[in-house]
């Protein structure tokens, strides 16, 4: 057994305590864990403050460092955000359909936790807190595998988080975090298909094509968002201008920011210009075709097809004019994360085109992409946008953290 | 490109018209398909009698050559397979849920197929056309490869399918066959995650192994059954009795027979003298515990480790008397393939424990596991049994053969 085999088992032991823990259980361990974080802030800070005095000595960027800091003020916010995963409703047991069959067996399709569920991820260490009360919720059992970067906050939200859900009376090992940020360790992982039901990369293109690629555990794909907002020429140029600028401008580094324009060429003269005002208040670099150029002139650097498949996640967006709504729809398909995808028209017969024939989590008609998030889908807290069209697609909320079963009741029937 | 990757290519090309495709469009397509395969029912037996001619020369089973062989009922009656599901409900275009959100945008979340779905099969050749409607009714492409036994058959039956999908007015590549039976093209499929939105592997568990160890694609495992039954000691004999013969001996070789019985001890003397004698019209060989063989006597074969964890799909069985229900849970829990499992009982504590804690895709109480089927529970046909959590648990149907999509509505909202 390698070592996460090793996690792995201890998970599939504390699995069966999960699954049937009772909805009071569950939200007993969460307060647990709220109460835990704020008595622990100190504990907390400490270890982050040794996070932080590596990453100054390794030149880590200030705006990085700001991502990897926690203060009084986050911890008393990711604690808040616990008791907000206690107030959603639990999806387990919940029924799902059924039926009375002919023969009178009676046929109950309910919702079941998932299992074990692992997350790798990159990012800021309220993932951590974040993500392993969903799973809990859910009635999972969670495996934690957090960047090198944040190693002794992670270590330390772990350690905290499992002498709360201990203290409620669950098992401690319902989370575990991956002592280990070695690479072989992200790969064992990724093979450790006896005892992870599901494996979720949170983070970069480059850490969810490694695990996409060599994991034989179920993944789900997430996060990477090559967004597109087309402007049809129907629009209404204002609605138009702040979808884009709200798009591109409004948080550059997130998933569901726009990376790319598309405008239709009878709107292109009057509809550019105003764009290009907009997003100068925020210095955005315009990789434009040779129109976009002939309309804004120099200012437009030459885009390649490179670009039009780049996810900058910052301040540079791709423009292009093209003839008509095919034209918009077979680049988008073309180029497409499957993510968000937005239409600025009032054409009801182009909005409808849109909707059918993109292929996209979510599909806009006259909305900024910025929405595709649970919170503002209204699903409550989410565990990561999925990319993919297997199990769950956009952002998934509680419900994506469960299976269900059928159950099969009768009095003797054989066939 | 590789081979694979050729075929993925048409397929997304032609995944667009299936997207959009109406109900009646989908089904005008599968009606061209029954009436095709009874117009050509010559053709295609003379392409099964070359694979008869073949498999004769190889020393193939009378059985196995049985399960190879068409003839003009069997075509009729695959024929008559693809009228039914015509008649079941397209799930593409459901609401599955929706909000209207308080800054005004309107949520909606809809069912869209799945996009390209890879079959890799080794079963009899009805399985090229029963999985290839399915496919296109609920509006995907598919890339069918059969086994290499099947060869003729299974490219005759594509080639029909294809000429009466191109007939109908849809494009002949949303079905496409895999020309060539080397291994190397299964490896091709597995790592076609450019084009595949999921491969789904109907066969043994050898083949279901090597497609989850090595496909990037999403997979739906699908089929091994270690299914058990448990007599709990306040079980009625004569319903354990019926229920035991059922699940071992009605169909040995499917995948939702059982294997493995065990029985509470306090009822092991009265039950498994009966289970016995009506085991033995089928021959069925026992291999049980020290306390079985101290009950039945001299025909028990002594049981192994092994033998708890094989799924025999033969007239053979794994008994074990177990002290309670807890025993048989814990047993159950570490020999289940997740697929079907049943306890027998007249308590409903034990029903409703054994209901709980035990993690399958199927739990019965008093009911043969024989039923774990899409036509039993009602789903119409199916693609196949999942016996992983994610995406699909159980029978498969058509509304397992799709994702969904999320369209937003509004007029000009960004955050």
């Amino acid at each position: 057994m390698n070592y996460a085999e090793t996690l792995g088992a201890k998970a599939k032991a504390a699995e069966k305590a999960m699954r049937c823990a009772s909805t009071e259980e569950k939200n007993n361990a969460l307060r647990e864990i709220a109460e835990a974080l704020k008595q622990n802030t100190e504990e907390i800070l400490a270890a982050n403050e040794t996070d932080l005095v590596e990453a100054e000595k390794n030149g880590m960027s200030a705006a990085m460092q700001d991502r990897l800091r926690l203060t009084e003020a986050r911890i008393k916010d990711i604690a808040s955000g616990v008791m907000d995963v206690i107030k959603l409703e639990d999806p387990i047991g919940a029924m799902d359909g059924g039926s009375l069959r002919p023969n009178g067996m009676r046929i109950t399709k309910i919702r079941v936790p998932l299992g074990t569920i692992g997350i790798i991820f990159e990012s800021r260490p309220n993932v951590t807190v974040d993500a392993a009360v969903l799973c809990l919720k859910a009635g999972n059992t969670v495996i934690l595998r957090g960047g090198k970067e944040a190693y002794h906050s992670n270590k330390c939200l772990c350690e905290v988080m499992r002498a709360a859900v201990e203290r409620s009376g669950l098992p401690a090992d319902a989370v575990q975090f991956v002592d280990d940020t070695t690479r072989e360790v992200t790969s064992q992982l990724m093979k450790c298909s006896d005892y992870l039901d599901v494996l979720i990369p949170r983070g970069g293109a480059g850490l969810i094509r490694a695990v996409k690629e060599n994991a034989t555990v179920p993944v789900i794909e997430t996060g990477v968002g090559n967004c597109h907002v087309f402007i049809d020429e129907t629009a209404d140029p204002d609605m138009a201008v702040n979808i884009v600028d709200n798009g591109k401008t409004q948080r550059p580094s997130v998933c569901n920011a726009i990376e790319s324009l598309l405008v239709h060429e009878n709107i292109a003269d009057k509809v550019l210009p105003l764009v290009k005002a907009r997003l100068d208040a925020h210095n955005v670099e315009i990789r434009g075709c040779e129109k976009t150029a002939s309309i804004l002139g120099d200012c437009v650097v030459p885009v390649t097809e490179e670009d039009y498949a780049t996810e900058f996640l910052d301040y540079i967006i791709s423009v292009k004019v093209v003839k008509d709504i095919d034209e918009a729809i077979s680049h988008i398909s073309k180029y497409t994360t499957g993510h968000s995808e937005c239409i600025v028209t009032n054409s009801l017969a182009n909005a409808e085109k849109f909707r059918n024939e993109i292929d996209a989590a979510a599909v806009y008609v006259n909305v900024s992409t910025r929405f595709t998030d649970g919170g503002m889908f209204g699903l409550g807290a989410e565990i990561g946008i999925s990319t993919q069209k297997l199990h769950a697609r956009g952002p998934m909320g509680l419900r994506e953290l469960t299976s269900m079963k059928y159950l099969i009741d009768g009095n003797g029937q054989i066939r």
